[in-house]
C-alpha cells in the first residue's frame, strides 16, 4: 500500500505567540482553534475532557529539505539518530501531534493551553486523552533534551 | 486555508489478530510495522524510547458514511456528541492514534504492543513518547467506556 492519502484540514489554529519564542513557551502558550464550519458539530461535548490531542499539519516545512538521518531539532551537539528518533518538524509527513490541555469550547473556538503551532496552522484531526494514553514512566535516551536538566549533558 | 493535503505511507502494519478481536484484546496484542524501504534508515535509534505514538490510515472507513454527530463506537447505549469528543472511528479524516509500546527494533521491522490497527494499515507517521506527553490524571466523560467499570453505567 503506497497510494498517496488526501487529507482535509478541519480547523485552523489561532496564536499570538512569536514563532520564535514557541519552543520556550509551549507550556504556557494558549491558542485558539477555530473550526471550519462544515465540523463545527463535531466537537459537541469535547469540553467534557480535560485535555486533547490536536493533530496539525506543519505547512511551513518544506518537504524537498527532509533527511532520513538528522541530528535532532537541528541541534549538532546531539548525535545523529533516524528523523523519525525525535519529535522534530524533519518527518517524512510533517505531522504535528501536541497534548493540550481544553480551557474552554466557546462555538465554533477550542481554546487550549500548550499547543506548539504556528498561527495559521491547519488541524487535521482532534481526540480526546484518555487514560489509556498515560504512560507511567516512558524510558527516553539521555540524550533527549528533555532529559537533561535531570540526567546532565549527553556524554 | 482549505487546501487539501497529501500524506504518502511510511510503512504497513501486520497482525494476526482478527480485527472483530481487536477491541477486546488490544492490550495485548503484538505486532510488526514494517518500513518501507526509503524509510528503512529513518527509525534508527528509535529503540532507545519505550512507547511511541503510531499514527496510521484507517484505510478501511468508508469516508461517505461520515457524520458530525453521533453515538460514540456505534453504542446507542451511550449519548450523542460530536464525532471529535470520542476516539471512534468516524472522525473527518480518519487517522488512528495509538500509544504502543516498542519491544524490538530489527532491521526494518518494529516489534510494538498495544497497536490497535488492522492487518495490512498504512502508517503515516511514528513519534517517541516524552515524558511531556503524559498527563497524571485526565478527565473524560463519565459515559466514556474506560471509565464505566469503576463509574458505573452512565445515567
Amino acid at each position: 500500500m503506497t497510494e498517496l492519502i488526501t487529507i482535509k484540514p478541519i480547523a485552523t489554529i489561532h496564536t499570538d505567540t512569536d514563532p520564535e519564542r514557541i519552543p520556550s513557551q509551549r507550556r504556557n502558550m494558549v491558542s485558539q482553534i477555530k473550526m471550519l464550519p462544515e465540523y463545527l458539530d463535531a466537537i459537541t461535548g469535547l469540553d467534557e475532557y480535560s485535555h486533547i490531542f490536536v493533530l496539525f499539519w506543519m505547512h511551513q516545512v518544506r518537504r524537498a529539505d527532509y533527511q532520513n538521518i538528522v541530528h535532532p531539532r537541528g541541534r549538532e551537539d546531539l548525535p545523529l539518530r533516524g528523523c523519525l528518533a525525535s519529535r522534530g518538524r524533519n518527518h517524512p509527513n510533517p505531522v504535528g501531534l501536541a497534548v493540550a490541555e481544553l480551557l474552554e469550547l466557546n462555538g465554533d473556538t477550542l481554546t487550549v493551553k500548550k499547543l506548539d503551532a504556528f498561527d495559521g496552522t491547519p488541524v487535521i484531526d482532534i481526540k480526546p486523552y484518555d487514560d489509556y494514553d498515560r504512560v507511567a514512566e516512558p524510558r527516553v535516551p539521555d540524550w533527549w533534551p528533555g532529559r537533561q536538566k535531570s540526567a546532565g549533558p549527553c556524554t
